[in-house]
């Protein structure tokens, strides 16, 4: 596609444009978590939307309200925008954050967390450059890549920017909800770029993500905490019966140990099976994410079913009891062990819950402890899993072929974005993860980077993208 | 004995003065766990020994050099003093301690923690009250009745009172070891004054405490903590295999399933045996200090030999894993299960640190888990059992009955007092546990008080206790 060509070469012309813009964004600290820094996440926000503004497309900042439990703070706005508006043309809804997690140098980056910093390697370092602001700027800089080429956009982008996405998104499900059949009633499908490549090398389109139940067993029994001295071998101990209790849902393999929820997973068939030979991930790459040797599997194929489509279960640890360093000899009265199951097709929320909290009873039950004990849920976040047969995937596809001269590994993962679930089902449209950045980029972490390569060929990607989707035959698969 | 009644008329006679001196120490906020206490608790030494040189004891303040981990700190001083140096006197050393547990009236205290406060039922409200400085005036008042009764004092008294006993009592060990054949080489017998009754209106001296060994289980794998929706299923993880080693050690009912304890637990006799019934105990007493009814027993003796006679394990709780309130779905990479193992006769530190690290290595090595584990004994305190045949009881016991119109409960307890299997081994001698205050008198808690009755004839006791060790035969029990 001659158009593409002249798009390319107007990407690689501007990348020291995108590169600045990239700076000003890591510059502005948009920590959603910080009280103090809400002002600069609303600053953020603001940029976003003068940016957008001056590139020509129709923007709204759009309240939230007060933040639950944190009265004293209005949530900061999300920034909706639409570029184009020709009915002859596809739709295409993109959701980002522009708010980022903390970062202090103290917490041992090499080089000042909200100033972008790049490497004789074209790494570039500050917070929230991959996460997410790269990939929100992504969209941005393709629109003004077309405008300067002199390049027909191929679609009408709608555009949803939201600022506390890692404070739990509040308010955004209602908002999305509430817009679906309004501002966002145009999408033909959305997409999402704030996730990872699997590696370094290869891109990826990612098409499933697991969910996640979240419970909590309360024990209890004497009415305050206790001495050992004067109380051990006296008194039932609430730390005993959980331990046994936690003992009894997974074995060191990763086998959940609770009936019934084997029975939920759907089975796994031998077209799916042989996906996972060619996706380019080794032993290598797992070992050294997990800074060890200690996995249950000695082979990719199993390890990538294990963190994609098969369930697992963690402890996470025990609140009420003994947790600092030393020796204190207390008796704990009440311990809430934490744990929570990945859940995927075709596990439902609350079957799920239905075969822990009869396990959990039973298990108790039988040790005949005179102490209490109560389960509950915490939280709970269904599994989402999109056709990658859809024209969306297909497009995107092609799109990554053409960039990357590869084509992409269809991956899933083994977290949630919870977001990705919210679009599918207020929107009914098929949901594609489209990532910018790869897997050694430390999102969460000190020294995050993205790098050059992957920030500028991925302006290139999700122009193309946008293309292909435009060039897909106009009927639904 | 006509001496003892112009004694105990004395006492009563001089009782409000005796009060009043207990009211200046809890005016001396003498915590030794604050820094910034600490000059309080140097002048709550200083007082001790300017009370006691005014009724003419040889008093010395010796310093213990600086605070370890806190070299920026001195050490309160110990105060030892000698009253009278008759060598046809029996020689008795008494220990008790001059600091307290921290105290803040925002705690919950009904009345300023350092202003003792008498209601009107004659309970003395006021940190450190019973704890320990009620039961170390207790000796200076029982000279001081002495005196202006004109009673000729019964024995030479040697005084140690330390000043960091609720810190873990730094530097005393040595110093007791140093001086045994020093300025404690006259001792005759040991009588400490640091414990309480078993119940409310019955007097006991105690003859046994249990030891402790104090251990941790290290579990260790990936090489940082994970995040379980990424390596959820992929990774073997420590706290899986932490709760199986953890609920290998003991069961619901107390019971220590590690191979090779019980064997090395003295067999109880009928004659122990028969001692149980007759101990002024309740199971209401104990569901009263439980807080609940989640006992292991049903009956009062086989609680009393659970928390006298049996060892206990108890599990306190996992450094290292997610222990605040909230739901975190993280994996954590290394945790720390702690537990403790209470000793008896004829356990031995040693004996049962081998059966404790091979139950551990036998039980993690059948889960074939790739993690690794490394269990460590945190510290060990060995078990005290005394004579309770020798005159240094019978004479005490004979004092109750004189006091307090009773027979003594002949008690031990669960919990440990180090200084006392120190004083032993360092002197050779029988050492006596002669509590003043009752069973509800709240050290270490909110509200701790003395009640005025057991501080008055508490004085009468400990005065009498002098006087029957003058009267008993001068050989060895
Ligand atoms: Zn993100
Ligand atoms: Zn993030
Ligand atoms: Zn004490
Ligand atoms: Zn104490």
């Amino acid at each position: 596609a001659p158009q593409l060509d002249s798009y390319f070469r107007q990407v690689d012309a501007l990348s020291e444009n995108f590169i600045e813009r990239l700076r000003k964004a890591v510059g502005i600290p948009s920590v959603s978590a910080d009280d103090e820094r809400r002002g600069d996440v609303v600053k953020m926000g603001k940029f976003l939307a003068s940016e957008l503004e001056s590139l020509g497309a129709e923007v709204q900042l759009r309240p939230l309200g007060k933040q639950p439990h944190k009265e004293y703070l209005e949530l900061p706005p999300v920034v909706i925008a639409r570029y184009g508006n020709d009915t002859k043309k596809r739709t295409i809804l993109v959701y980002g954050h522009y708010d980022v997690q903390p970062a202090l140098k103290e917490d041992g980056w090499a080089t000042a967390p909200f100033e972008l910093t790049v490497d004789s390697k074209g790494r570039m370092y500050g917070r929230g450059s991959t996460d997410d602001k790269g990939p929100v700027l992504g969209w941005l800089n393709a629109i003004e890549a077309h405008k300067k080429a002199g390049v027909d956009f191929p679609v009408n982008l709608l555009m949803c920017f939201e600022g506390m996405e890692e404070y739990g998104s509040e308010g955004l499900d209602d908002f999305i909800n509430d817009e679906a059949k309004k501002f966002f009633k145009d999408a033909d499908a959305v997409c999402i770029s704030d996730n990872y490549w699997l590696g370094t090398e290869k891109p990826c389109l990612t098409y499933g993500l697991r969910g996640c139940n979240y419970y909590s067993i309360e024990i209890s029994g004497p009415g305050q905490d206790l001495h050992s001295g004067v109380f051990g071998g006296t008194a039932q101990e609430p730390m005993t019966d959980l331990v046994r209790v936690m003992a009894s849902l997974v074995d060191k393999d990763g086998n959940i140990l609770i009936p019934g929820i084997k029975e939920q997973v759907a089975p796994l068939t031998d077209d799916e099976k042989s996906l996972y030979g060619d996706i380019a991930f080794t032993m290598d790459n797992l070992y050294e994410s997990l800074g060890s040797q200690t996995s249950i599997f000695s082979d990719k194929e199993r390890t990538l079913m294990g963190r994609w489509r098969y369930p697992s279960l963690s402890l996470h640890g025990v609140e009420g009891a003994f947790s600092a360093p030393g020796a204190k000899t207390v008796i704990p009265a009440k311990v809430i062990g934490k744990f929570s199951i990945r859940t995927v097709p075709n596990m439902e929320i609350e079957a799920v819950n239905k075969a822990v909290f009869a396990h959990i009873d039973k298990t108790f039950a039988a040790l005949n402890s005179k102490n209490k004990c109560n389960a509950k849920l915490q939280h709970a976040g269904k599994w989402w899993v999109a056709s990658p047969k859809h024209w969306n995937f297909t497009a995107a596809a092609k799109a990554v072929e053409h960039v990357w001269g590869v084509k992409p590994d269809l991956t899933r993962e083994g977290g949630s974005i919870p977001v990705t679930l919210t679009f599918e089902q207020a929107t009914g449209k098929n949901v594609l993860l489209l990532p910018m950045g790869s897997s050694t980029d430390a999102a969460h972490s000190i020294n995050e980077k993205l790098d050059r390569r992957n920030y500028i060929e991925g302006i290139k990607l999700l122009g193309a993208y946008l293309h292909y989707v435009g060039e897909e035959p106009m009927k639904e698969t």
